[in-house]
């Protein structure tokens, strides 16, 4: 327990809460956001699905393309399900590269979401466009950076657009209004624990 | 593009897969995980909250408790209000302590948030217990952090913890089985963005 009396901590809490009411005052701007989950952490398209939540609550509607059909999302789709008329849900990957094995029809493949994304980017009934592994598509050079930065650059005022997955290109971090790199601290594969319900997917 | 061969590609696709079946099959073991998600950054509590979205659809009772009820949720309490019967959900936090600014008082929620919170983990019909925010009243010393190693010690085998929030302490880190940190790469508060339905809330 810290040593200050009560009257230092409310005074020094009263200093904070008056730093930050200057700082939220100067805040008023609304516009529709580009934000990036990246890093090799968990918790990028965990977090991804946790804003379509959000977005869901306030009415919104939510456009979400996965890159890598791979990525599990048994847990996630039942909610989605319950929200059927505000989720348009496409998963549209074709696994992890490495075990389509197939350059060709990965490009295809990756063309296809994206074109998926770039519709819903484009019309304003969508409030957020969540593309999901993204960076994936983008690293391997399945799909141009500029392409993408374009179709961005392009959407209504209030789109939000959520993109996740390691390896970020700089182009796009540059662009984005809100960047997060979740970094792996410590990992429980490491100890022999497989991928659990509820976890991973 | 890459110049290399589909051959090649394809040929390296195959040492990946190998090496991740090798990988995988090593993975065997199920248990509960305790999930820390700390650091600066955005995305800790929405990726709790997109765990506990992962868990409701596989038909998991969900419990979350939240230390500091200004971390708003009224997007997520709507999803989560369809899903009533397996999530309980309980804002328990008078608000941030710069607001309250009587340590007595934020030291008696915080009591009672974490008896909640032990009453959920001790449950076995719980399969996970989400603690948002818990670091912050760790970090104040709000609440022994011994007090809550051994609540997590006792748990149910199967039970997932998840806790989120700035600064988590060097010992709860130490005994978690799953870590991430959220780092700030880049927030648009900078640049006077307010924050929005759906993104912050």
């Amino acid at each position: 327990m810290t040593e200050r009396t009560e009257e230092e901590h409310s005074a020094q809490m009263r200093r904070i809460q008056a730093a930050r009411a200057k700082m939220m005052a100067g805040k008023t701007t609304e516009k529709g956001l580009v934000i990036v989950h990246t890093g090799k952490g968990k918790g990028k398209s965990t977090a991804a699905f946790g804003m379509a939540a959000r977005a869901i609550g306030h009415g919104m509607k939510v456009g979400i393309v996965q890159f890598v059909k791979g990525a599990m999302m048994t847990g996630e789709s039942v909610v989605f399900a319950a929200f059927a008329d505000q989720v348009e849900f496409k998963p549209m990957g074709e696994g992890f590269t490495w075990d389509t094995q197939d350059r060709a029809r990965d490009i295809a493949v990756a063309r296809e979401a994206w074109n998926e994304v770039k519709r819903m980017i484009a019309d304003p009934a969508y409030g957020m466009v969540i593309a999901d592994e993204l960076n994936i598509v983008l690293r391997y050079d399945y799909l141009p950076v500029d392409e993408v930065l374009a179709a961005l650059a392009a959407r209504p005022a209030m789109t939000h657009v959520v993109i996740t997955g390691r390896n970020a290109p700089d182009a796009l971090i540059e662009a984005a209004d809100l960047v997060t790199e979740m970094a792996q601290v410590k990992h429980p594969f490491r100890d022999g624990v497989k991928a659990q319900a509820g976890v991973e997917f």
